[in-house]
């Protein structure tokens, strides 16, 4: 490994650099959602965005065991059937990987180089976490849940599982869940089977599969993917801030059809209707605008109202537009209480949370 | 459009020119097979392969029909409840795409940038095509048989309805399916919902998915899918020659884990069992090698039995390998009786129906 991995930096891509191979190995793997099947309220299988760090791995249910330990007062070892006997509940949740957008930034940081495409929504089933720990009997004291997965690997050079915590006020939340399902048919395997972690809100990262482990620790817990990976950082050696809940982001369905290679979208002149989602891990979208002129001039897109049965899946706009014929640049933005998506890029230097509008130009003839 | 692709040929990328952006949009579209799922006698949903050439349509199955015309006595028209009050049947298929380890080609052809994964094997359910092709009774003198779908878009300077011919006697195989399910549940969207065309033994393109009309013609198909696009070409201008057939392929599941962003492989000194999978959609394998020192020798792979209940899915292979310390290259090499995976790139302008072998570099410490 070179001295940059080793250092645990991650890499930016030079001025003009196209995407590499190691890059590209990546892309291939995991997969994002078609735009087109922004459509379907909740994403059919294959459709939903899937990153894995390293391998799926292999895990027998049968002999599966989840344990929870450290800082409780009675640590819990419990197998599938144990967990699917207690009440479960299904939750529709919008999940967003938290480096959704980091191909279009400049310069590029490397690593899994998304365009826009890294989202999905699922129904998970699974119980609630926050009355298991509660019988494990969380210490006094206790500062952070760590939630680790049966994959395993290299990142900057440091071999681990992958293991990411969550404070315990988050993990206590009534809605996290430890879910075995997803659509209604067991966990697939690159989702996570026999059991992974859903914590409505947070980008993808938090969501931890193929759970093994819970540990409750009495102090901040500073492994890899909470330390150095999932951060804001603008410095070389910046410590950074954690990246936590997901940003409001509107996407739209691109209208007509495309070019194969270039994916340049062509319609005829006329009424087209517009349409998308919208979402936001930190307060209810209260508002969608579409720019046809590439953002001189905004419109109220027509934005659902909120479904109190779904408060963590997306939501859908539409907007009617006469298309006159040229080429246009179509833009959506978002906004929550919280604020809207940038018109520029805010660059970090690992390409984390970011939430630039997409830019989708069209020729209409 | 640039004239490049209004004279409707192919690009070839500069040498060292990296992965481009429209190529990128390409590999987040669609997605490859993670080789660790090679794992899996039957991919499980969302791993298998995916390849769309423009959207993923939107199809009603209530309102869907397919028509069947052109060089026939009675053209049929008939829906879904219709196809599926015939007898049923399900066939285990190993399908590739035939642009597999396009992006590995040197200079690269500039299309969907597929490394090595662009493989999968499922389970199709539906109806034979010949029993309705002889209920529409074939003309003497009909030649191809069209297969048009409702996916729409431009390709090179073209716009069309993906469209995809077959010879007649191919088509009328026996084991040529009208598919409506996949792994027992109805097809998903990007698989071809609600019908799709399975021609086991040929690579994707010929399994022509969301499939709304045949047609039968008494001459040779000159669409652009089958007279520009799929097909094996050296110099500019010249037309080549159809791709067809799936050529001997073997890929190694690969041992130990990975590196996240390099995807390097490391793993323990000793004992390991290697294993993968092997197909061609030509004749049966008869082979698999593997060298563990970058082709400089070969040791014949336990190969498991040819199995009659499924003749057109990949089959099993492994080896024991104990590994020593170092840096070693990994090869392996399936061989039908047509021949043996060639060992130094067979180069084409589109990139197709490449079966150079795969080159897996671990690090045993």
């Amino acid at each position: 490994m070179t001295d940059t991995v080793a250092r645990g930096r991650a890499r930016t891509a030079e001025p003009g650099e196209g995407i590499g191979l190691d890059e590209l190995a990546l892309a291939t793997r995991n997969h994002g959602l078609p735009l087109e099947a922004l459509r379907y309220d909740v994403t059919p299988p294959g459709l939903h965005y899937v990153l894995t760090h390293y391998d799926i791995p292999a895990v027998d249910p049968a002999s599966w065991r989840l344990g929870i330990t450290g800082a409780v007062q009675q640590p819990l070892d419990l197998d599938l059937t144990a967990l699917q006997a207690r009440p479960a509940v299904t939750s529709r949740v919008t999940l967003e990987c938290a480096g959704n957008g980091r191909a279009r930034l400049e310069p590029r940081p490397v690593s899994q180089p998304w365009l826009l495409e890294a989202v999905g929504t699922a129904e998970w089933t699974g119980v609630p976490l926050a009355p298991l720990l509660e019988e494990a009997g969380v210490s006094a004291g206790a500062v952070d849940v760590v939630f680790t997965g049966a994959d395993h690997g290299v990142e900057r050079g440091v071999e681990q599982d992958y293991a990411r915590a969550l404070p315990l006020a988050e993990a206590m939340r009534p809605d996290v869940l430890l879910a075995w399902a997803m659509n209604g048919a067991d966990l697939p395997p690159q989702h996570g089977a026999p059991l992974r972690l859903v914590v409505p809100g947070w980008y993808g990262m938090a969501h931890v599969k193929w759970l093994t482990r819970i540990e409750v620790l009495d102090h901040e817990f500073d492994g890899f993917q909470n330390a150095v990976a999932y951060r804001l950082k603008t410095e070389p050696g910046d410590p950074g801030t954690p990246v936590d809940r997901i940003r409001p982001r509107a996407l739209l369905a691109p209208p007509g059809f495309p070019d194969f290679m270039s994916r340049e979208r062509f319609l005829p002149a006329g009424p087209v209707q517009l349409s998308g989602r919208a979402w936001s891990g930190r307060a209810p979208i209260t508002r969608v605008e579409v720019s046809t002129d590439g953002g001189g001039t905004w419109t109220d897109a027509e934005l659902d109202p909120p479904d109190p049965a779904h408060p963590f899946a997306w939501r859908s706009w539409t907007l009617d537009w006469t298309a006159p014929p040229g080429r246009h640049e179509l833009v959506v933005r978002a906004a929550d209480s919280s604020g809207a998506q940038p018109l520029e890029q805010e660059w970090n230097r690992q390409g984390m949370a970011n939430n630039l509008v997409q830019q989708v130009p069209v020729t209409v003839s």
